[in-house]
């Protein structure tokens, strides 16, 4: 891993110089008010907060008794062995150092709830008990210390509890994202051990409990792919659209977009779109530019990151949403915040009409160090300028998108110039002239060659051994878009297969933030332990399937 | 530590055998409904839950910020040294591996609250704290694991805690004893530390905020002894009498007694006391013999321990209740338990009119395996009698005592015969006539010998040099009552200076379960860290210094 990923991957934008601790201004040292946005903006977290949705509480019983095996052929290297029914558990009275894993089946975000029994001649002290929540089976089969991640180790799903008098009901306070929980007793007494009983997760989401039923032709893989990217993004539903339930749990607008499009073909919460997208705008620094994520708990505030990319396709999801929704009145409420985007990324635009990295800023793209950003990134502000013109006619504000035509008609002139490579019918980047999935698959959504000759630069380019593939399911989404936008459609649901049904095949129960075949535990943080494998920005084949009629 | 006293550590009497678990009759193997005794006694939870005291909570802050220095030839190998004001803290950023320490100021049992506040770029991640409470500096300098102890380790005073959004205000849910709390910031993220601010204990007791003065001819050192000793008592003082805040928090029969005394020449909270004996009679064994404890929470229920001295020394607890309150209805009600317990423990006296130990019976007198207990437990039969003598006298109930003057004056008499040394005028115990102080004090508690006889054999004893000494402030308060019936009111003086002074000098705050000049880390248990360092039965100066004008 480069020093630039461990930068990212340790939210160290370059772009905000480090300060002090003394003097940082937000989150505020002291408690601000909740919702202290700046003034101008405060009806946004108003219109936000009044949007917040009631959680729905689901209770699920666990499955079975398991234990995990070594399976070095597989690509978590785990699997799970049943060890029995889970019947069998009430019936057992566990002593210091004995151990149990539950498999719940599937996975969920919520809560761990049992009754804590002590048997034997005395219950005369407290229990002492380690929990650890698996999402899959390496959380619980590994040890998670010692931690080598570069996040915050608070983040790992592992929790010791006393219970102090018994019997009694528990319900453990913090918010887990699992399917398998490891449940280790530290210690009892001597004179008894305990039993537990009525072991229930509570799982919590904003997403309805109705999933549209697929259409009767699509064959059973893919509906197998469409029920655990809907479980992806159902789990990741929260009182905001969660990048990962398990950690962060932030509202990031790369993540949102596409999280939101995957929403309108799915459980269709348009509220939860609409809140996300004014807390996203509540919070603009000072030059207007919005975070790249917003922090919702204890109250909303400013994440602390800016993303250059995800703050031009915050204009794409408000216009998307304006579509799903007609809601125009919220449209041209947060006009202001996409065209000011705009403006700030398109002064990077050079005299020649192409997106100049001024160094320093976050540009995502993919979690890849290896990956040159400057077409892909020229290809986004393309994009965000066209949608944004759609917007704009949408709302009857043409007007404030005046210059907008031109400046369209000038990058992509620039962009065939500067990135094509007619000798190998692909798009170029950077002055390696980098060949990558992003660069075609980006340039392609902005329009910058014709359907043909996108789909010649697609194959091409996805045919050289050297070619810069996706590493998340982030990049692989605007892949697959940009290879139906020009006809692909076999290969795009190649790809689906072969990507998302890879993590189907390695056992996943909802997709992960980070996946390369070739690498199944690849960790953008520098420990496995510390993935989301319940990530948002990977849910959307079920767009795919279900909005772009992809079987 | 021998066997024996191993199993008594861990709560194993031999009376009781070990029961496979799923037979096990109480506590509940399923839960039984709260106060589910016997349904004769059930009027017995009745009244004692209806005399379940409010606890008051006084909110105090830390003193200073402070760190341990080993000090090698201190009592307790440490001692705490000032790191700078309190009001430093707040200002403080701490990062994953910062840590501090702060001194509260004496002993409380009770709760910690704080506002945890983040501090700078991005406060993006829970912070994991980990949480040590000690009552004595060596609680917090050493590392508690690996922990050797024979007890739960579930009652060490160390807690993880992840708090997920901050700022946050943070009550920790269980409660401690402490004075000096250690705080390790186990992690937050890159991109912030944390701020302490607002660190209150929340002292919680049911004895009365206000102490009566001591008499003004009390010189500072004994001053100094029952504060100590009455602070103790305060933090025993909860929802019933507890053995000791820290571990166990149960209300023992033999701590009960010399707690009450106390407490009706301190705090005089009588209705506490009447609600620990409600307790205790109202789960007796099927033979009616009383448990030597009773659990209270999460409902109250039977103690699977039986001590034969401590159910005899319940009806002593019972008489001093009558005459510190004349609550004669209580008496009478509680009359058959009384008188129960001395006709089970009755039937040991042979027909020499000795205490027969019948072998397999918890006599407990002190923590100490090398201790013949043969005389002692014969003298706290006898002294039972004489006393539960008075208790039926007061309460008009002389007919239902009329065995027990021939009975007292045979053992009596039996006493003289079988455990008095001419020769060298002292008490002995066993086939191998030992002495010990627990034999002199308990055969002078039940008047055995005359006056001059005790006092001569209290002397004798005290200066043989191999003389079984007290290890507990429980047999010392016995030692002490004997040495004032018999006059030796200098000599009494003299112990409790050397003694309990003995751990002020040590830098007790409330005095400890178990303490030995010569031994001042002993640990009944194995481990020193699982020992309390507030326990009831060392209470007693205050008893001694305001009930009996010892000074």
């Amino acid at each position: 891993m480069k020093r630039r990923d461990l930068l990212l991957a340790a939210g160290l934008s370059p772009l905000v110089p480090a300060r002090a601790f003394a003097d940082a201004p937000r989150p505020p040292a002291d408690p601000a008010p909740p919702g202290a946005a700046a003034s101008d903006t405060s009806h946004l977290v108003a219109v936000a907060e009044s949007l917040k949705p009631a959680l729905r509480e689901t209770l699920q019983l666990p499955l079975s008794l398991v234990r995990p095996v070594a399976a070095p052929s597989a690509a978590l290297r785990w699997r799970m062995e049943s060890e029995g029914p889970v019947e069998a558990l009430a019936g057992r009275v566990l002593k210091k150092g004995d151990a149990f894993t539950l498999d719940f089946g599937g996975h969920r975000t919520g809560y761990l709830s049992f009754r804590l029994v002590g048997v034997g001649r005395g219950v005369d002290a407290p229990a002492r008990l380690r929990f650890t929540f698996g999402e899959v089976p390496t959380d619980v089969a590994e040890p998670l210390y010692p931690y080598k991640g570069g996040l915050s180790s608070a983040w790992l799903q592992d929790e010791v509890v006393n219970v102090d008098f018994l019997p009694q009901d528990v319900r453990l306070p913090r918010r887990y994202a699992f399917r398998y929980v490891k449940v280790e007793v530290l210690d009892t007494s001597p004179n008894f051990g305990v039993q537990f009983r009525d072991v229930r997760a509570h799982a919590v989401t904003s997403a309805d409990a109705a999933l549209p039923p697929l259409p009767a032709g699509v064959p059973e893989d893919l509906r197998r792919i469409d029920e655990v990217a809907a479980a992806t993004l159902r789990d990741c539903m929260q009182t905001t659209f969660e990048d990962g339930p398990r950690r962060d749990q932030r509202l990031w607008t790369g993540d949102l977009r596409v999280q939101a499009l995957t929403n309108y073909a799915t459980f269709n919460n348009t509220a939860l779109v609409k809140r996300s997208l004014y807390l996203l705008a509540a919070f603009p620094r000072e030059d207007g530019s919005i975070p790249a994520c917003v922090f919702e708990k204890p109250f909303p505030f400013q994440g602390h990151e800016y993303i250059a990319d995800y703050a031009v396709l915050y204009g794409v999801a408000v216009l998307e949403y304006v579509r799903a929704t007609g809601d125009a009145a919220a449209g041209r409420e947060l006009w202001p915040t996409v065209k000011r985007q705009l403006e700030l990324v398109g002064r990077h635009v050079n005299a020649d009409g192409l997106f100049a990295d001024p160094g320093g800023v976050w540009i995502f793209i993919d979690w890849n160090a290896a990956l040159d950003r400057t077409a892909s990134m020229h290809g986004v502000l393309l994009y965000g300028y066209r949608q944004v013109l759609e917007l704009a006619r949408l709302l009857g504000l043409e007007a404030e998108a005046a210059a907008y035509p031109e400046r369209i008609a000038r990058m992509t002139a620039a962009a065939r110039g500067a990135f094509h490579d007619p000798a190998r019918q692909v798009f170029v980047s950077g002055p390696k002239r980098q060949v990558s999935m992003a660069t075609q698959a980006w340039l392609t959504i902005a329009g910058v060659p014709s359907k043909a000759e996108a789909a010649a630069a697609l194959s091409a380019a996805s045919r050289m051994p050297d070619v810069v593939r996706a590493r998340t399911p982030y990049l692989n989404h605007y892949v697959v878009d940009a290879l139906l936008l020009c006809g692909l459609r076999r290969e795009a649901l190649e790809l689906v297969r072969a990507y998302w049904g890879g993590m189907v095949a390695a056992g996943a129960d909802t997709f992960w933030e980070a996946y390369s075949p070739e690498e199944p535990l690849l960790s953008p943080y520098g420990d496995r332990h510390i993935n989301s494998y319940c990530h948002a920005w990977s849910c959307t084949p079920s767009y795919f399937i279900r909005g772009r009629g992809l079987a």
